[in-house]
């Protein structure tokens, strides 16, 4: 396969199974086109067709030689900026040993310590680590500084690297702050506020058992709105909380985890504009019950797969693994879970560029080693992603 | 890292964490040394140490970069000998539909329809994939051809890709015999056999509900040691069924399935030099209940991993994706399941030359791109496996 590395004009042809997620485009909820070719120009999306019906131009041709090829994935989840890792912790569990917030605050010391470059190496890794992978639009949360300083370098070494940096400097209640919460709120939507909003486009909080409650989370997230930031929650991973009601009320774009709902969660998420974000690799790597996807998809809500990548509840930066699992253990179907890993991912960060592969989206796609989307699930564990591309440009 | 492309001496260098598998040779189970080298003369281990230790050699050395290098996976189950793909049987399947042995023939059909080229390809195409994440020994069975002319054109072309090959005639009885099942069971350990034993050195038989049950399990596996071939059996799959304690009776090298065990069963293979194959792909990949692999273990049973890759039931030829599962959803811990995936494996298939890196070993060894063999439960679904070297020689 060519590798192209400069802007300008891409065809990417011979396409045995185009996934556009534009239902106008192609057949089905995934839009799927047999038999077809993509223009790429200058980054964006100018034409989809049958192959060998493309318009003439001056393009540099990527064969797929009859492959699959779909919108990069979109991972709207992302804890990159640490430092460390806790494999003797995640051996301990598997062991037998719980998981709970807590083990966070070893990521925290490690963090703190690290120097900018370590920790933006990590970031980088990373990010190429889930390039090779198919992800094409990364989101990344800061939360393991939660000093003024650590939380404000982690978004800036970060933002270089990403399409979406998050503040999350409500993740857990620091030791130093642990018989002073009411301050470390404060400080959260205070001070440290101020730092880090110059470098997120987003607010989240960790809004669960062990970390903060509704009435912090609240006071957290609306004081990060007034500074412009849009709100996204960390919600009902370990109970079934106020967290996801907490999302609706404040318009949030996602409630991420929705591990454990009542009805009214999903009454309240069915009437909203809030993704509810399913990270099965949270569940895979702490041993806990997954969430129904199938419910929530019955229910009409718009459901997003992310990674939820950090060293502690879900190391992986794999969203085909992530896709697999979700098949096999929330009952999504195959398509459902393509789906959710691009499209959804793009709805939760309420991007319209990216996701789908109609006209005007970003040329961000992926060349699987398999003849349908369906392998992703199919070929659990297999690496089938064989090329990458990102606004036209090969980035794996 | 160096591309080592010829024969002679290798020094894998500079190696963060090594894993023997050789508690005479290193710390615990796993026989782990920690900052080592490993020296590889004409393809056979003949010196592990530490670091900068080695013997005066003129070798080409691999500079592991402080990473974990492991002895490459055994994987001591696979059908690799197949055509088509059942892709959309999946995707029904996942939509709610039972798995059941009778898939198997749709398979049948595509493979009998195949060339020898286009199935020599398949298994090509399957062993290199395998041996990208770190598969250095395969094993693969016949049992898609499933008449005398298929079946034997199915072991050769598999025998000069594979490791191991395995006549398994008696994978389910083909849609002209259905009436007739006692003429089927003749014919396998009468001219099937007589066709294939020349290219075999194992004999399987599926004995479980829907395919053989024991007593015609039991007819085919003699017939196959009277001519030579060593027994294994697809037990205990589907139902508690008497393959287990058939495999124990023929003293069996290995009793692959064991999903579904009574007591008796347990107590059986404790007692024997039987191993028990646990195939996590394909409970993942059938929504079933996984087996209990930490009963066998707390038995004092010998436990292997393989992958099981087979185009109906679990497509998948990888291994670090099979330990992930096995330490999700057995009970195994991470390094349980690295020691069943390498040695265990090597156990399954009689193999002292494998599955291990002490001194007389073959030279078959990975290099993860990760400080220790935990990140490969840790870090599910990222292709950590960054070299493969088999015989001292790079193999992906």
């Amino acid at each position: 396969m060519a590798d192209v590395t400069a802007s300008g004009t891409v065809l990417v042809d011979n396409i045995g199974e185009l996934v556009t997620n534009d239902p106008s485009t192609g057949e089905g909820p995934l839009g799927i086109v047999r038999d077809a070719a993509v223009l790429v120009v200058d980054g964006v999306v100018t034409w989809v067709g049958a192959r060998g019906a493309a318009p003439d131009a001056d393009a540099a041709v990527v064969d797929a030689g009859g492959r699959a090829v779909l919108p990069g994935f979109v991972d709207s989840h992302g804890h990159l900026a640490f430092a460390g890792d806790r494999a003797e912790e995640f051996a301990a569990r598997m062991s037998g040993q719980p998981y709970t917030a807590g083990g966070i605050a070893s990521t925290v010391r490690a963090t703190r310590a690290a120097s900018d470059a370590e920790l933006e190496a990590n970031v980088v890794r990373l990010v190429a680590e889930a390039r090779r992978q198919g992800t094409t639009t990364v989101e990344c949360k800061s939360g393991y500084g939660l000093s003024v300083a650590d939380e404000a370098r982690s978004l800036v070494v970060a933002s270089s690297h990403v399409d979406e940096t998050t503040y999350l400097g409500a993740h857990v209640v620091p030791a130093e702050y642990a018989d002073r919460r009411d301050e470390y709120v404060a400080l959260v939507a205070g001070e440290m506020l101020d730092a880090c909003a110059p470098h997120a486009g987003w607010v989240d909080v960790f809004c669960d058992r062990g970390a903060f409650d509704v009435d912090e989370a609240r006071e957290v997230l609306a004081a990060g709105i007034s500074r412009g930031l849009r709100p996204r929650i960390h919600a009902n991973q370990l109970e079934a909380g106020g967290g996801v009601r907490l999302a609706v009320e404040l318009g949030a774009a996602s409630a991420d985890h929705c591990t454990h709902l009542s009805d009214a969660d999903v009454d309240a998420l069915a009437g909203s504009g809030t993704v509810a974000t399913l990270l099965p690799g949270a569940e895979f790597s702490t041993r806990s019950p997954y969430p129904d996807a199938r419910r929530l998809l019955d229910a009409g809500i718009t459901v997003a797969l992310a990674a939820d990548c950090n060293p502690g509840s879900s190391y992986t930066t794999s969203i085909p693994f992530c896709i697999a699992v979700a098949v096999r253990e929330m009952r999504m179907t195959p398509s459902e879970a393509v789906w959710s890993a691009t499209l959804g991912g793009a709805r939760a960060l309420r991007r319209d560029d990216v996701g789908h592969l109609g006209v005007g989206a970003r040329g961000d796609l992926l060349v699987l080693d398999a003849p349908s989307h369906l392998h992703l699930a199919y070929r659990p564990g297999v690496p089938l992603v064989s090329a990458v591309y990102r606004r036209g440009l090969r980035a794996a």
